[in-house]
């Protein structure tokens, strides 16, 4: 099943010559766009609409004028997703400001806009994730969805490093998010998760899921969680586009960032990529969570209908 | 003259169909990279030496390893010159992680480099410059120079929009630096300039003015100057590289941003692109500001000598 690429208008194999974009493209100088990522199911990409239209919130945030109209954007989708033949799939696609010499100000441009299809094989993802604590060093804005993901990059790597499945980023003691996911905690059956504010990007799946636990019942607070209140959690799990609802059963610090986790401070940090030290178990989890388990069949069983 | 573009190891027109990268290099998809900028004065790139130590420090910082030794990367960039023909020019180059299928962890890729030498007209610039306040949201690494720049993208812009030529970014009440240049305030005699910690980008045209402010026995006390007491600087400047030593005339801040320039808080962000509302004057000059005239007489005659 081949990768597919979009370049501005035209499909090409995802390893071609012509899967390529200008030196000068300013996703490429500056990180300047943005993106979304949809999940495939038997063709169907889930819940589209959504992620349009936090592609439009994103793309107002940055002052970007959507190229596409909504309707204009799922038929493009549509036939990416068939030119690649795969009925499972992930979309990635990103919004750029276009191409112009380099200068910070906005260029009087067009957008550019760059798309790739992957077929979708689950990787050997552990049926229950660990996690590693790291200071969110994120910008004030990780609610607008860009391609500035450097410090997103860095916290997976610091993670993999630890053996860790994911990283947890945590801003002055209090949980955030994921570097590709968001959180959620049950603490005496009640589902915690982090408000959706400028401190976290809104994800689709989070979003989803609350849905999900209103249908069964299940009570919500949207509060961020503190990482001083980790051992009373009940329960922990992930979810994300392609994450779907995962299972957390430990969650892993470095004794050296302990501090700063709980106050970002330190005026020279520690070093970025591969940070060392003995590490601590923050939270483990006693066995598998019902609530976790009754959202994970809940999600499994609408996914399907699209 | 002609702009040059160099991707891996070729030289091509800046424009040419070759200039391009791979869609999935991960500076394009994460901002997974670095850069410099040089400024050629005569056919000689100044302060090459620093740049290259700076660069190895950012590169060391997200974990990627220097391509190419000093020895190298200097014949690089003097090809680079001498292919454009341009004895007056800046450099741009970037080294980002190399190509990939995206996912967040590092890939075992070789990184990528590219870079443009672009004859350099000054531009109609001002011979004062005038700055907008911005609250700094960017993350608390900015001592890295990274191509992550979309905080930098957007300060710059809201300045333009307001008339202004260069943000002043504020984190919790304390002057950090400009968008892409840092600034200096003069205070009773003594030059006051923000600490090279995580929270500013340490600029070589910076270090380049601080040396001359010892050798001129200028007093420097490297601690951030408080926004609150902006009324009391006798003078202010900027310095970077193509900026070089830029008085500044006046000092802007939108009514409506001050609460943000105090402490970072709100939960929703005011409309990051096109601020509006009332703009007040934090900081006038009284004047051509004798210090600033000192060291902007001295870089002028250091630059030309290499």
């Amino acid at each position: 099943m081949p990768s597919v690429a979009y370049v501005n208008g035209v499909f090409v194999a995802a390893d071609a010559d012509g899967a390529v974009v200008p030196l000068e493209d300013r996703g490429h100088l500056f990180g300047d766009g943005v993106y979304e990522v949809v999940r495939v199911y038997g063709g169907r990409p889930f819940l589209l609409a959504w992620h349009l239209e936090r592609l439009a919130h994103s793309l107002a945030a940055i002052g970007l004028a959507n190229p596409h109209s909504d309707a204009e954007w799922t038929s493009l989708i549509e036939q990416a997703v068939a030119q690649s033949g795969a009925a499972e799939a992930t979309v990635y696609w990103q919004v750029t400001r276009g191409t112009a010499p380099r200068a910070h100000t906005f260029p009087d441009v067009q957008p550019a806009v760059t798309m790739v299809v992957r077929p979708w094989t689950a990787p050997p993802a552990p049926r229950a994730a660990t996690l590693l604590c790291l200071p969110d060093e994120r910008w004030a804005n990780a609610w607008v969805k860009s391609i500035n993901l450097l410090p997103n990059v860095i916290a997976k790597e610091n993670a993999r490093r630890a053996g860790a499945d994911e990283a947890l980023l945590v801003r002055s003691g209090a949980i955030t998010e994921g570097a590709a996911s968001n959180l959620f905690v049950v603490h005496q059956g009640v589902l915690y998760t982090h408000p959706a504010n400028r401190y976290i990007l809104a994800g689709i799946t989070r979003r989803f899921v609350l849905g999900l636990a209103h249908d069964l019942g299940i009570p919500v607070r949207e509060v961020a969680w503190p990482l001083a209140e980790l051992a009373a959690a009940d329960e922990v799990f992930l979810t994300g586009t392609t994450t779907e609802v995962l299972a957390v059963d430990r969650i892993l610090a470095y004794e050296a960032d302990l501090p700063s986790l709980h106050q970002l401070g330190e005026e020279r940090p520690r070093g970025l990529v591969g940070r060392d030290g003995p590490l601590v178990t923050l939270w483990q989890a006693k066995g598998p969570g019902p609530v976790t388990g009754r959202l994970q069949e809940a999600f499994a069983a609408r996914r399907t209908m699209g």
